[in-house]
């Protein structure tokens, strides 16, 4: 069998490849019938170059080019949506509806179309013209962008059309998307759509380049290459800080979304309140996507008492009723079996489930763990362990003094949520165990769970090490993401006629927010205030 | 003789010190009196937990206050100033007038205050607020802040008073200075005044903490500690990529100014109209401060020709006939003279000066070399050794397709300018040449020597790597230069009694500018707005 082709400077050619590999489709085992390159440097050092000639032509190409890319991109997707409804259903086995037809894939031609916005608008890039001094800076493109997708949203976060995607892009970046390994089908259904896009809408050809896989080595070289501008990462925080050192040692920016188990924290108020639609709230949580969303909240605080007692055994109902879904892949089931037993050898106790379930496919059972906040803070490195997966860990804490013994060992988290009564009883407790959790996390929520991460301006996908490499980044918000992918750009005494657009006196179209003399405006730099 | 106590927690006492040093008055090679102590990880260690209850204190610290210190900080500069002039002069043999007086201490009072504005209005946090979902964000602090200082400006880049202390505090941090060893004194009597605004604006008493020197290990374990928030670290290329390494290994964001050579492009029509007075301009920028700006020119472009002969001659007398001023200390003199010898034997020639000039004291010849463009490309990266001090290299390149092949060659760098004529003859070079140089640097000037770093909020004091380690960020510039030290957050769904002041709907003082709804306003968020 021979295997698909990669994008590589425009043209879908054969890969020069080390090997290939298939998929399975993880609801069943059975293995799915393409084949895919794993490819060697040489493909790796083509698309770099070809993604050198992009850059140079992006940086000469208008906003409204790159945005009619990204619109026509998301017509394109929604044109062939049953189709990539169906390869995705087969390679990840989430279900077709509500979940990638009427979620995931809206969210993501949603995204496709803000970053095409946010290109035009030229807000991202922080415009900045101090009329006195003649100085006048902005944000510009950062060069040829990595994107390393991960296996849990195939449409949303994926490599050749996800957040990451769609930032580096509507920054002026071209890219060269490293697909994730367990759907590599969706991932060419979704390039094919780009390059279509990208011809459409007269792009530079290597805009948009794909590969399906490379070897680990090759991987590391990649993201330190002297013509990579920049990498975007979403994965495993294994595999994640290999990448991070190669591109620190070489000084080249890495953006990395690696690992969380999400602290939700139920004072006690707030389960005397409504315990049981805390119950019904938190288990649809945390078993959304089968558990294996970056933000499910796996590790779940509370107060020692009978209120806990019951609510854990209504959590445990809840979970034994709901049939477990599938996990995405084999890998991910092993990953998640072992994880257990990391967390079982480390003190937590099952409160159901807590084992894999046998073929076909990969299954586990719906699963709560539970340990006492003296046992957590004996190993509480090891009752960190990201279990990626339908399984969640109650930690159940004595009193105020131990929840901020373990918050205070929390690693950094992309969220933290806090439920409190809506009578105030809880508003003492929630003022002092709020700043060292604010601390730990980059979105804090209350009375809210995590698992919904809107794309707002406002919003956080980020948060300290290790969730991710830098705790002043978001990949999810338009413009905050777009700001990843740029490089600052300050002009000193440059000449007007010389200027970028956006730098002029005259703001084009009168679209973009900038900071002129202090002051955010859409306004032309008048003759009045230019000297 | 007992060496100076070091400030910690509040308090100046005896280090817990391994060894202590003594500095040179580099214009006379003279040991000056005072001695300072080497740290060991011990007073690292306590100055971590110091900070650490700084940095919860600072948290609940009105930014009212945190101006008041640093304009109270300003203050008591100012009326210690003919002290501070006569220490710094004495450990750095720079000029007493204009230099450190008239330039440097203004230069530094006129940050504190900056900074304080900055402080109060807010703006630098991105205040972010999106009324439709329930979710706003800002920066807030990232926790306690290493500075390492340079060698080269004792006021404005100080570990205790300059731009990093500066943004550091301004965005909410307590800062742990590392002194510069050339000049513990004017860092210790700089730590006095800014302890006393400490105690004299009410903060927090380790808001401010000195330490003059510690073992290399203990710099890397500092930077990487877990109670670190950040580093913001100014020096020599070698050190601060050990201080990186450590730092990126453990997640901790560090920001770095390396080194520079500054690239400048004279092109042929503008020296054709004005070769004297660039030849002026350009040996001024060269020696201001002995040569020892992080932005000064050391690689300057030239095209072969009758007119560059003569412009380097006409500097080479200028140079000649300007008495050589001092360097900073032996390390920098002796490590001139190794990079001299490195250019040289790279291939460089000596049309003035090359050699060190016998003591007392530490001074080298005022000197220019030359390299065709056809020898820079056989040693590209030797080429581009940084000689920090009062020598430059010029490099000579035949035509256009050579002058671009040099560009390509250029590492990252804090400055790039082009010289062209005022008649347009140059146009067309320099739209062939600006690109390639636009990507290397962080700031580009036109017609401009690139030794003044105004502190702009267009300014970028930044630029791809080498030059710092993330080519995103400034360490000049207000309010950009806070944003290094802060960590998004976002609430979401938080209730609006527990939002910072500056998220809630009433703009505090109506100060900041905040992105509301998409739109950059200084109102309060209206109930018509909010939902």
């Amino acid at each position: 069998m021979s295997a698909h082709p990669v994008l590589i400077g425009g043209e879908w050619r054969a890969a020069n490849a080390s090997g290939q590999f298939q998929v399975e489709n993880p609801a069943t085992g059975e293995t799915l019938p393409d084949a895919f390159p794993i490819s060697t440097w040489a493909d790796c050092d083509a698309a770099l170059d070809a993604a050198t000639d992009a850059a140079e032509a992006l940086r000469r190409t208008s906003p409204d080019a790159i945005a009619r890319f990204l619109t026509r991109f998301a017509e394109r997707i929604e044109e062939r949506a049953a189709e990539l409804v169906d390869v995705a259903h087969l390679e990840t086995a989430l279900a077709r509806k509500p979940r990638l037809a009427d979620v995931e894939l809206p969210r993501t031609t949603g995204q496709l179309r803000q970053g095409a916005a946010a290109a035009i608008e030229g807000s991202w890039a922080l415009p900045t013209i101090d009329t006195t001094l003649g100085i006048r800076s902005m944000l510009a493109p950062i060069g040829p962008v990595w994107v390393f997708g991960p296996n849990n949203f195939p449409f949303a976060f994926n490599s050749v059309s996800g957040g990451d995607f769609v930032a580096a892009i509507a920054a002026g970046n071209p890219v060269i998307a490293k697909a994730n390994s367990s759907h590599p089908n969706t991932t060419r259904v979704l390039g094919e759509e780009a390059f279509g896009a990208v011809r459409d809408s007269g792009l530079h050809p290597a805009t948009v380049q794909l590969l399906y896989r490379t070897g680990h080595d090759d991987g590391a070289r990649a993201v330190s290459d002297p013509r990579t501008g920049a990498t975007g990462y979403t994965g495993s925080r294994g595999a994640g800080l290999t990448l991070k050192a190669a591109a620190d040692a070489a000084g080249k920016p890495i953006y990395l979304e690696l690992s969380s188990v999400n602290p939700l924290l139920i004072l006690p108020g707030a389960l005397a309140e409504r315990r049981e639609a805390l119950a019904g709230e938190l288990v649809g949580s945390c078993l959304m996507g089968t558990g294996q969303f970056c933000t499910s909240p796996s590790l779940v605080v509370l107060f020692a008492g009978d209120e806990t007692e019951t609510f854990l055994d209504e959590m445990r109902q809840r979970l034994d009723v709901t049939p477990p879904t599938p996990l995405l892949s084999r890998a991910v089931a092993r990953s998640l079996t072992s994880a257990v037993s990391e967390l079982r050898d480390a003190g937590a106790e099952a409160v159901t489930g807590g084992a894999a379930i046998e073929g076909p496919g990969y299954r586990h059972a719906n699963t709560l763990l539970r340990v006492s906040g003296a046992q957590f803070l004996t190993e509480p490195h090891r009752l960190q362990t990201e279990a990626f997966g339908n399984v969640s860990l109650a930690v159940i804490v004595r009193d105020e003094q131990e929840a901020l013994a373990v918050l205070a060992q929390l690693e950094g988290n992309l969220t933290g949520c806090i439920y409190s009564d809506t009578r105030g009883s809880d508003d003492a407790l929630y003022a002092r165990l709020e700043p060292p959790l604010r601390q730990r996390v980059g979105r804090l929520l209350n009375d809210k769970m995590p698992t919904g991460v809107a794309v707002s301006p406002a919003m956080n996908h980020g948060g300290p090490y290790p969730s991710t490499g830098h705790p002043g980044f978001t990949a999810v918000g338009i413009p905050a993401a777009l700001r990843r992918f740029g490089a600052l750009y300050s002009y000193d005494n440059v000449r007007p006629s010389r200027l970028p657009a956006l730098l002029r006196d005259e703001n084009p179209g009168g679209r973009a927010w900038r900071l002129v003399d202090g002051a955010w405006t859409r306004s032309d730099v008048t003759a009045a205030v230019a000297r």
